[in-house]
Protein backbone atom coordinates (compact mmCIF):
# COMPACT_ATOMS: atom_id res chain seq x y z
CA UNK A 1 0.00 0.00 0.00
CA UNK A 2 0.92 3.24 -0.88
CA UNK A 3 0.50 6.94 0.76
CA UNK A 4 1.43 9.77 -1.70
CA UNK A 5 1.08 13.31 -1.56
CA UNK A 6 1.02 15.60 -4.91
CA UNK A 7 1.51 19.24 -4.16
CA UNK A 8 -0.66 21.82 -6.86
CA UNK A 9 -3.60 20.20 -7.28
CA UNK A 10 -4.48 21.44 -10.26
CA UNK A 11 -2.21 19.54 -12.19
CA UNK A 12 -3.13 15.72 -11.00
CA UNK A 13 -2.51 13.30 -13.51
CA UNK A 14 -4.73 9.98 -13.95
CA UNK A 15 -1.79 7.68 -12.35
CA UNK A 16 -1.66 10.10 -9.39
CA UNK A 17 -5.38 9.80 -8.54
CA UNK A 18 -6.70 6.34 -10.62
CA UNK A 19 -8.20 3.58 -8.36
CA UNK A 20 -7.27 5.18 -5.42
CA UNK A 21 -8.67 6.91 -1.87
CA UNK A 22 -8.17 10.79 -2.46
CA UNK A 23 -7.95 13.60 0.19
CA UNK A 24 -7.87 17.18 -1.14
CA UNK A 25 -6.60 19.56 1.44
CA UNK A 26 -6.94 23.07 1.16
CA UNK A 27 -6.98 24.30 4.94
CA UNK A 28 -7.00 27.91 4.18
CA UNK A 29 -10.15 27.63 3.57
CA UNK A 30 -12.02 25.76 1.35
CA UNK A 31 -11.58 22.59 2.58
CA UNK A 32 -12.37 24.21 6.45
CA UNK A 33 -15.40 25.92 5.08
CA UNK A 34 -16.84 22.85 3.14
CA UNK A 35 -16.50 20.15 6.47
CA UNK A 36 -18.19 23.05 8.34
CA UNK A 37 -20.87 23.48 5.90
CA UNK A 38 -21.46 20.15 6.33
CA UNK A 39 -21.08 19.89 10.38
CA UNK A 40 -23.84 22.74 10.54
CA UNK A 41 -26.36 20.75 7.99
CA UNK A 42 -25.84 21.80 5.10
CA UNK A 43 -27.55 19.34 2.42
CA UNK A 44 -25.05 19.67 -0.15
CA UNK A 45 -22.00 21.78 -1.12
CA UNK A 46 -21.38 21.97 -4.90
CA UNK A 47 -17.61 22.92 -6.26
CA UNK A 48 -18.24 25.09 -9.13
CA UNK A 49 -15.55 26.24 -11.14
CA UNK A 50 -16.35 30.52 -12.04
CA UNK A 51 -18.51 32.84 -10.11
CA UNK A 52 -20.55 33.13 -13.69
CA UNK A 53 -21.22 29.59 -13.37
CA UNK A 54 -22.55 29.61 -9.88
CA UNK A 55 -24.56 31.87 -10.85
CA UNK A 56 -26.22 30.05 -13.80
CA UNK A 57 -26.38 27.23 -11.98
CA UNK A 58 -28.32 28.93 -8.84
CA UNK A 59 -31.16 29.19 -11.35
CA UNK A 60 -31.61 25.80 -11.92
CA UNK A 61 -32.24 25.41 -8.37
CA UNK A 62 -35.70 26.90 -6.11
CA UNK A 63 -34.11 30.55 -4.62
CA UNK A 64 -34.67 29.50 -0.90
CA UNK A 65 -32.80 25.75 -1.32
CA UNK A 66 -29.56 27.55 -2.73
CA UNK A 67 -26.18 30.04 -1.50
CA UNK A 68 -23.90 31.40 -3.44
CA UNK A 69 -20.77 31.35 -1.84
CA UNK A 70 -17.03 31.63 -2.50
CA UNK A 71 -13.88 34.07 -2.96
CA UNK A 72 -11.77 35.64 -5.81
CA UNK A 73 -8.30 37.11 -4.34
CA UNK A 74 -9.65 35.89 -0.89
CA UNK A 75 -12.76 38.42 -0.44
CA UNK A 76 -15.95 37.61 -0.93
CA UNK A 77 -17.64 37.93 -4.46
CA UNK A 78 -20.55 40.73 -5.27
CA UNK A 79 -24.06 39.73 -4.94
CA UNK A 80 -22.85 36.54 -3.46
CA UNK A 81 -24.47 34.87 0.16
CA UNK A 82 -21.25 33.79 1.52
CA UNK A 83 -17.86 34.02 1.14
CA UNK A 84 -15.15 31.72 1.58
CA UNK A 85 -15.12 32.32 5.70
CA UNK A 86 -15.85 29.38 7.81
CA UNK A 87 -17.44 31.41 10.25
CA UNK A 88 -20.09 32.73 8.02
CA UNK A 89 -21.17 28.63 7.68
CA UNK A 90 -23.49 28.56 10.68
CA UNK A 91 -26.02 26.45 11.55
CA UNK A 92 -28.85 29.14 10.71
CA UNK A 93 -27.39 30.22 7.83
CA UNK A 94 -26.50 26.76 5.75
CA UNK A 95 -28.84 24.12 7.63
CA UNK A 96 -30.69 22.27 4.69
CA UNK A 97 -29.02 24.29 1.84
CA UNK A 98 -27.53 23.22 -1.37
CA UNK A 99 -24.47 25.48 -1.44
CA UNK A 100 -22.27 26.63 -5.07
CA UNK A 101 -19.36 27.42 -3.90
CA UNK A 102 -16.65 28.44 -6.27
CA UNK A 103 -13.07 29.08 -4.82
CA UNK A 104 -9.46 30.10 -6.41
CA UNK A 105 -7.65 26.35 -5.15
CA UNK A 106 -9.70 24.30 -3.41
CA UNK A 107 -12.18 23.96 -7.06
CA UNK A 108 -9.71 23.23 -9.18
CA UNK A 109 -8.37 20.61 -7.03
CA UNK A 110 -10.92 18.91 -6.57
CA UNK A 111 -12.40 18.97 -10.04
CA UNK A 112 -8.80 17.22 -10.69
CA UNK A 113 -9.74 13.86 -8.69
CA UNK A 114 -11.98 12.02 -11.59
CA UNK A 115 -10.43 8.06 -11.48
CA UNK A 116 -10.22 8.10 -8.13
CA UNK A 117 -12.19 5.11 -5.65
CA UNK A 118 -13.10 7.92 -3.22
CA UNK A 119 -12.69 11.48 -2.66
CA UNK A 120 -13.13 13.39 0.32
CA UNK A 121 -12.32 16.70 1.76
CA UNK A 122 -9.86 16.85 4.29
CA UNK A 123 -8.57 19.45 6.74
CA UNK A 124 -8.18 20.32 10.53
CA UNK A 125 -11.32 20.80 11.45
CA UNK A 126 -12.53 17.40 10.69
CA UNK A 127 -8.87 15.78 11.14
CA UNK A 128 -9.46 12.77 13.19
CA UNK A 129 -12.94 11.95 10.93
CA UNK A 130 -10.85 11.89 8.07
CA UNK A 131 -8.10 9.78 9.25
CA UNK A 132 -10.44 6.71 10.68
CA UNK A 133 -11.73 6.69 7.32
CA UNK A 134 -8.48 6.70 5.58
CA UNK A 135 -6.47 4.55 8.05
CA UNK A 136 -9.77 1.62 6.99
CA UNK A 137 -9.09 2.04 3.63
CA UNK A 138 -5.44 1.73 3.89
CA UNK A 139 -5.94 -1.84 5.91
CA UNK A 140 -8.69 -2.45 3.24
CA UNK A 141 -5.64 -2.41 0.39
CA UNK A 142 -6.38 1.19 -0.68
CA UNK A 143 -3.61 3.35 -1.60
CA UNK A 144 -3.92 6.75 -0.59
CA UNK A 145 -3.30 10.11 -2.46
CA UNK A 146 -3.45 13.38 -0.44
CA UNK A 147 -3.59 16.56 -2.72
CA UNK A 148 -2.26 19.76 -1.50
CA UNK A 149 -3.82 22.19 -3.41
CA UNK A 150 -1.65 25.01 -2.60
CA UNK A 151 -2.16 28.80 -3.59
CA UNK A 152 -2.21 29.82 -6.81
CA UNK A 153 -0.42 26.71 -8.45
CA UNK A 154 2.38 27.23 -5.31
CA UNK A 155 3.25 24.88 -2.43
CA UNK A 156 1.42 26.00 0.50
CA UNK A 157 2.82 25.18 4.17
CA UNK A 158 -0.32 24.91 5.88
CA UNK A 159 -1.45 22.40 3.52
CA UNK A 160 1.55 20.47 3.73
CA UNK A 161 1.60 20.39 6.88
CA UNK A 162 -2.19 19.08 7.70
CA UNK A 163 -1.41 16.22 4.61
CA UNK A 164 2.07 15.47 6.98
CA UNK A 165 -0.52 15.00 9.90
CA UNK A 166 -2.28 12.27 7.95
CA UNK A 167 0.87 10.84 6.80
CA UNK A 168 2.30 10.50 9.97
CA UNK A 169 0.10 8.89 11.56
CA UNK A 170 -2.73 6.94 9.11
CA UNK A 171 -0.27 4.19 9.17
CA UNK A 172 0.60 3.45 12.94
CA UNK A 173 0.68 0.03 13.26
CA UNK A 174 0.55 -0.73 9.83
CA UNK A 175 3.72 -2.47 7.82
CA UNK A 176 4.43 -2.45 4.12
CA UNK A 177 3.51 1.34 3.54
CA UNK A 178 5.42 3.19 0.78
CA UNK A 179 5.01 6.34 0.84
CA UNK A 180 7.14 9.45 -1.84
CA UNK A 181 9.54 11.86 -1.02
CA UNK A 182 6.37 14.68 -0.86
CA UNK A 183 4.61 12.57 1.85
CA UNK A 184 7.96 12.27 4.09
CA UNK A 185 8.50 16.05 3.54
CA UNK A 186 4.95 16.73 4.91
CA UNK A 187 6.08 14.66 8.17
CA UNK A 188 8.33 17.18 8.57
CA UNK A 189 6.42 20.14 8.56
CA UNK A 190 3.87 18.14 11.04
CA UNK A 191 6.28 17.26 13.14
CA UNK A 192 7.91 20.87 13.10
CA UNK A 193 4.45 22.22 14.05
CA UNK A 194 2.59 19.64 16.34
CA UNK A 195 -0.61 20.81 17.51
CA UNK A 196 0.62 24.58 17.16
CA UNK A 197 -1.38 25.29 14.07
CA UNK A 198 -2.03 28.72 14.72
CA UNK A 199 1.97 29.07 14.37
CA UNK A 200 1.89 26.85 11.37
CA UNK A 201 -0.43 29.58 9.87
CA UNK A 202 1.50 32.60 11.04
CA UNK A 203 4.79 31.28 9.13
CA UNK A 204 2.27 30.51 5.83
CA UNK A 205 2.37 33.20 3.45
CA UNK A 206 -1.24 32.43 2.90
CA UNK A 207 -1.91 32.72 6.66
CA UNK A 208 0.05 35.99 6.44
CA UNK A 209 -2.21 37.15 3.73
CA UNK A 210 -5.50 36.12 5.56
CA UNK A 211 -4.34 37.57 8.75
CA UNK A 212 -3.70 41.05 6.68
CA UNK A 213 -6.65 41.42 5.16
CA UNK A 214 -8.41 40.92 8.70
CA UNK A 215 -9.32 37.85 8.70
CA UNK A 216 -7.85 36.73 11.53
CA UNK A 217 -11.46 34.45 13.41
CA UNK A 218 -11.06 32.54 10.22
CA UNK A 219 -7.85 31.33 10.78
CA UNK A 220 -8.89 30.39 14.42
CA UNK A 221 -11.67 28.72 12.91
CA UNK A 222 -9.46 26.76 10.54
CA UNK A 223 -6.89 25.49 13.18
CA UNK A 224 -9.81 24.33 15.71
CA UNK A 225 -8.74 20.04 15.35
CA UNK A 226 -11.27 17.95 15.11
CA UNK A 227 -14.12 21.15 15.85
CA UNK A 228 -16.69 19.58 12.51
CA UNK A 229 -16.12 15.99 12.48
CA UNK A 230 -17.52 15.06 9.38
CA UNK A 231 -16.35 13.13 6.74
CA UNK A 232 -17.45 15.04 3.36
CA UNK A 233 -17.35 12.41 0.19
CA UNK A 234 -17.53 14.26 -3.49
CA UNK A 235 -19.05 11.76 -5.49
CA UNK A 236 -21.28 12.76 -8.58
CA UNK A 237 -20.04 16.69 -8.31
CA UNK A 238 -21.37 17.64 -5.16
CA UNK A 239 -19.86 16.66 -1.68
CA UNK A 240 -21.98 14.81 0.99
CA UNK A 241 -22.12 14.07 4.52
CA UNK A 242 -20.79 10.60 4.79
CA UNK A 243 -22.70 8.45 7.04
CA UNK A 244 -26.34 8.82 8.74
CA UNK A 245 -27.72 11.87 8.27
CA UNK A 246 -27.80 13.99 11.94
CA UNK A 247 -30.22 14.44 13.88
CA UNK A 248 -32.61 17.23 13.14
CA UNK B 1 15.00 40.60 -0.74
CA UNK B 2 13.51 37.27 -1.13
CA UNK B 3 14.65 33.48 -1.26
CA UNK B 4 11.76 31.33 -3.17
CA UNK B 5 12.27 27.63 -4.08
CA UNK B 6 9.85 26.48 -6.62
CA UNK B 7 9.37 22.75 -7.02
CA UNK B 8 9.14 21.44 -10.57
CA UNK B 9 10.87 23.70 -13.20
CA UNK B 10 8.93 22.46 -16.23
CA UNK B 11 6.18 24.84 -15.35
CA UNK B 12 7.78 27.93 -14.21
CA UNK B 13 5.92 31.40 -14.68
CA UNK B 14 7.90 34.50 -15.87
CA UNK B 15 7.09 36.24 -12.39
CA UNK B 16 9.20 33.37 -10.33
CA UNK B 17 12.22 33.99 -12.55
CA UNK B 18 12.05 37.19 -13.80
CA UNK B 19 15.14 39.83 -13.38
CA UNK B 20 16.09 37.22 -10.53
CA UNK B 21 19.74 35.17 -10.03
CA UNK B 22 18.14 31.58 -10.74
CA UNK B 23 20.03 28.15 -9.46
CA UNK B 24 18.54 25.05 -10.97
CA UNK B 25 19.05 22.21 -8.93
CA UNK B 26 19.15 18.30 -10.36
CA UNK B 27 20.75 16.69 -7.58
CA UNK B 28 20.40 13.16 -9.25
CA UNK B 29 21.83 13.32 -11.72
CA UNK B 30 22.17 16.35 -14.24
CA UNK B 31 23.27 19.28 -12.04
CA UNK B 32 26.24 17.30 -10.64
CA UNK B 33 27.16 16.25 -14.14
CA UNK B 34 27.32 19.59 -15.05
CA UNK B 35 29.53 20.84 -12.27
CA UNK B 36 31.77 17.81 -12.81
CA UNK B 37 31.82 18.07 -16.53
CA UNK B 38 33.23 22.27 -16.21
CA UNK B 39 35.37 21.38 -13.57
CA UNK B 40 36.98 18.47 -15.35
CA UNK B 41 37.95 21.15 -17.97
CA UNK B 42 35.39 21.01 -20.53
CA UNK B 43 34.69 23.98 -22.48
CA UNK B 44 30.72 24.05 -21.99
CA UNK B 45 27.69 22.17 -21.84
CA UNK B 46 25.16 22.59 -23.72
CA UNK B 47 21.10 21.63 -22.41
CA UNK B 48 19.35 19.83 -25.47
CA UNK B 49 15.63 19.07 -25.16
CA UNK B 50 15.90 15.93 -27.03
CA UNK B 51 18.13 12.91 -28.15
CA UNK B 52 17.49 13.40 -31.94
CA UNK B 53 18.04 17.08 -31.45
CA UNK B 54 21.53 16.24 -30.07
CA UNK B 55 22.54 13.88 -32.82
CA UNK B 56 21.17 17.17 -34.71
CA UNK B 57 23.67 19.63 -33.83
CA UNK B 58 26.02 17.11 -32.93
CA UNK B 59 26.59 18.05 -36.81
CA UNK B 60 27.33 21.19 -36.90
CA UNK B 61 30.32 20.84 -34.85
CA UNK B 62 33.69 19.09 -35.13
CA UNK B 63 33.56 15.47 -34.22
CA UNK B 64 36.77 15.87 -32.19
CA UNK B 65 35.88 18.36 -29.85
CA UNK B 66 31.68 17.65 -29.26
CA UNK B 67 30.26 14.79 -26.45
CA UNK B 68 26.85 13.57 -26.75
CA UNK B 69 25.50 12.46 -23.13
CA UNK B 70 22.39 12.33 -21.61
CA UNK B 71 20.00 9.28 -20.39
CA UNK B 72 16.30 8.34 -20.95
CA UNK B 73 14.46 6.92 -17.80
CA UNK B 74 17.91 7.07 -16.13
CA UNK B 75 19.65 4.78 -18.95
CA UNK B 76 22.57 5.99 -21.39
CA UNK B 77 21.30 6.75 -24.96
CA UNK B 78 22.51 4.70 -27.60
CA UNK B 79 24.87 5.43 -29.12
CA UNK B 80 26.14 8.32 -27.50
CA UNK B 81 29.23 9.16 -26.05
CA UNK B 82 28.30 9.34 -21.96
CA UNK B 83 25.37 8.74 -20.15
CA UNK B 84 24.11 10.66 -17.32
CA UNK B 85 26.64 9.69 -14.65
CA UNK B 86 28.81 11.99 -13.35
CA UNK B 87 31.80 9.65 -12.63
CA UNK B 88 31.68 9.34 -16.20
CA UNK B 89 32.90 12.84 -16.33
CA UNK B 90 36.52 12.51 -16.60
CA UNK B 91 39.20 14.51 -17.51
CA UNK B 92 40.01 12.20 -19.87
CA UNK B 93 36.95 12.08 -21.62
CA UNK B 94 35.98 15.91 -21.04
CA UNK B 95 38.96 18.44 -21.29
CA UNK B 96 38.01 20.94 -24.23
CA UNK B 97 34.87 19.18 -25.31
CA UNK B 98 31.42 20.67 -25.46
CA UNK B 99 28.91 18.55 -24.70
CA UNK B 100 25.71 18.19 -25.67
CA UNK B 101 23.41 17.55 -22.67
CA UNK B 102 19.77 15.85 -22.89
CA UNK B 103 17.92 14.05 -19.71
CA UNK B 104 14.65 14.13 -18.37
CA UNK B 105 14.20 16.49 -15.76
CA UNK B 106 17.14 18.94 -15.69
CA UNK B 107 17.44 19.81 -19.40
CA UNK B 108 13.73 21.34 -19.34
CA UNK B 109 14.18 23.19 -15.84
CA UNK B 110 17.17 24.92 -17.38
CA UNK B 111 15.14 25.68 -20.53
CA UNK B 112 12.47 27.20 -18.44
CA UNK B 113 14.47 29.96 -16.97
CA UNK B 114 13.97 32.39 -19.93
CA UNK B 115 13.96 36.48 -18.27
CA UNK B 116 16.09 35.70 -15.11
CA UNK B 117 19.26 37.98 -14.70
CA UNK B 118 21.81 35.07 -14.10
CA UNK B 119 21.49 31.24 -14.36
CA UNK B 120 23.20 28.91 -12.42
CA UNK B 121 23.68 25.04 -11.43
CA UNK B 122 23.51 24.27 -8.26
CA UNK B 123 24.69 20.77 -6.73
CA UNK B 124 26.02 19.69 -4.00
CA UNK B 125 29.40 19.33 -5.46
CA UNK B 126 29.71 22.57 -5.92
CA UNK B 127 27.41 24.17 -3.20
CA UNK B 128 30.09 26.51 -1.56
CA UNK B 129 30.92 28.12 -4.72
CA UNK B 130 27.29 28.56 -6.08
CA UNK B 131 26.19 29.84 -1.94
CA UNK B 132 29.14 32.49 -2.21
CA UNK B 133 27.90 33.43 -5.41
CA UNK B 134 24.44 33.30 -4.12
CA UNK B 135 25.31 35.35 -0.79
CA UNK B 136 26.76 38.47 -3.00
CA UNK B 137 23.90 38.77 -5.27
CA UNK B 138 21.66 39.17 -2.16
CA UNK B 139 24.01 41.24 -0.77
CA UNK B 140 23.79 43.21 -3.86
CA UNK B 141 19.92 43.17 -3.37
CA UNK B 142 18.94 40.55 -5.75
CA UNK B 143 16.23 38.09 -4.95
CA UNK B 144 17.10 34.70 -5.38
CA UNK B 145 14.92 31.89 -6.87
CA UNK B 146 16.00 28.03 -6.34
CA UNK B 147 14.63 26.21 -9.04
CA UNK B 148 14.02 22.35 -7.41
CA UNK B 149 14.02 20.35 -10.96
CA UNK B 150 12.34 16.63 -9.28
CA UNK B 151 11.81 14.01 -11.21
CA UNK B 152 8.98 13.55 -13.29
CA UNK B 153 7.39 16.42 -12.64
CA UNK B 154 7.51 14.92 -9.05
CA UNK B 155 8.82 16.49 -6.18
CA UNK B 156 11.83 15.38 -5.18
CA UNK B 157 13.77 14.97 -1.81
CA UNK B 158 17.13 15.41 -3.14
CA UNK B 159 16.58 18.63 -4.83
CA UNK B 160 14.66 19.53 -1.81
CA UNK B 161 17.23 18.66 0.97
CA UNK B 162 19.78 20.81 -1.50
CA UNK B 163 17.54 23.91 -1.71
CA UNK B 164 16.91 23.92 1.70
CA UNK B 165 21.66 23.96 2.51
CA UNK B 166 21.32 27.27 0.14
CA UNK B 167 18.21 28.59 2.23
CA UNK B 168 19.66 27.94 5.65
CA UNK B 169 22.63 29.51 5.08
CA UNK B 170 22.38 32.20 2.19
CA UNK B 171 20.90 34.36 4.60
CA UNK B 172 23.08 34.28 7.38
CA UNK B 173 23.72 37.63 9.24
CA UNK B 174 21.77 39.01 6.58
CA UNK B 175 18.58 41.30 7.50
CA UNK B 176 14.97 41.61 5.85
CA UNK B 177 14.97 38.56 3.89
CA UNK B 178 11.61 36.88 3.08
CA UNK B 179 11.36 33.37 1.99
CA UNK B 180 8.31 31.83 0.47
CA UNK B 181 6.60 28.69 1.78
CA UNK B 182 8.31 26.05 0.12
CA UNK B 183 11.87 27.53 1.01
CA UNK B 184 11.14 26.84 4.38
CA UNK B 185 10.03 23.57 4.05
CA UNK B 186 13.02 22.54 2.34
CA UNK B 187 14.92 24.26 5.02
CA UNK B 188 13.29 21.63 7.07
CA UNK B 189 14.67 18.99 5.11
CA UNK B 190 18.21 20.05 5.34
CA UNK B 191 18.01 19.91 8.96
CA UNK B 192 16.69 16.59 9.30
CA UNK B 193 20.02 15.18 6.92
CA UNK B 194 23.00 17.93 7.30
CA UNK B 195 25.99 16.35 6.24
CA UNK B 196 24.06 12.64 5.84
CA UNK B 197 23.94 13.41 2.02
CA UNK B 198 23.82 9.38 1.21
CA UNK B 199 21.17 9.12 4.11
CA UNK B 200 19.14 11.75 2.04
CA UNK B 201 19.42 10.08 -0.93
CA UNK B 202 18.75 6.76 1.17
CA UNK B 203 15.57 8.13 1.69
CA UNK B 204 14.49 9.38 -1.81
CA UNK B 205 12.39 7.84 -4.54
CA UNK B 206 15.06 8.49 -7.40
CA UNK B 207 17.79 7.81 -5.20
CA UNK B 208 16.84 4.28 -4.51
CA UNK B 209 15.87 4.16 -8.17
CA UNK B 210 19.00 4.99 -8.93
CA UNK B 211 20.70 2.45 -6.37
CA UNK B 212 18.38 -0.59 -7.45
CA UNK B 213 19.77 0.01 -11.44
CA UNK B 214 23.36 -0.16 -9.44
CA UNK B 215 24.41 3.39 -10.17
CA UNK B 216 26.00 3.32 -6.27
CA UNK B 217 28.96 4.72 -7.54
CA UNK B 218 26.63 7.68 -9.05
CA UNK B 219 24.87 8.22 -5.46
CA UNK B 220 28.12 8.07 -3.92
CA UNK B 221 29.60 11.22 -6.77
CA UNK B 222 26.36 13.12 -6.10
CA UNK B 223 26.49 12.92 -2.20
CA UNK B 224 30.71 14.27 -1.92
CA UNK B 225 30.48 18.27 -1.04
CA UNK B 226 32.31 20.59 -2.60
CA UNK B 227 34.46 18.16 -4.94
CA UNK B 228 33.87 20.48 -7.97
CA UNK B 229 33.79 23.83 -6.81
CA UNK B 230 32.82 25.77 -9.97
CA UNK B 231 30.25 27.75 -10.93
CA UNK B 232 28.29 26.83 -14.23
CA UNK B 233 26.54 29.77 -15.96
CA UNK B 234 23.78 29.43 -18.23
CA UNK B 235 23.95 31.70 -20.54
CA UNK B 236 23.34 31.87 -24.76
CA UNK B 237 22.14 28.62 -24.58
CA UNK B 238 25.33 27.10 -23.17
CA UNK B 239 26.44 26.47 -19.45
CA UNK B 240 30.12 27.83 -19.22
CA UNK B 241 32.16 28.09 -16.07
CA UNK B 242 32.26 31.43 -14.50
CA UNK B 243 35.18 32.79 -13.64
CA UNK B 244 38.82 32.90 -15.04
CA UNK B 245 39.77 29.43 -17.02
CA UNK B 246 41.05 26.34 -14.60
CA UNK B 247 44.99 26.62 -15.58
CA UNK B 248 46.32 24.07 -18.35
Amino acid sequence: MRIDVVFGGASLTTAEVAGRVVAVIDVLRASTSIAVALANGARAVIPVETPDEVVMRAKALARNDVLLAGERKMMPIPGFDLGNSPIEFTPAMVDGKTILLTTTNGTPAIAGTGGARDVIIASYVNYTAVLTMLRAALRGGADITLVCAGRDRQFALEDAGCAGRFVANVSKRLVGITMNDAAQTCAMVDRRYGDQIVKLFEASEHGRALRDAGFDADLMACAAIDSHPVIPLYQDRQITKLGPDRER
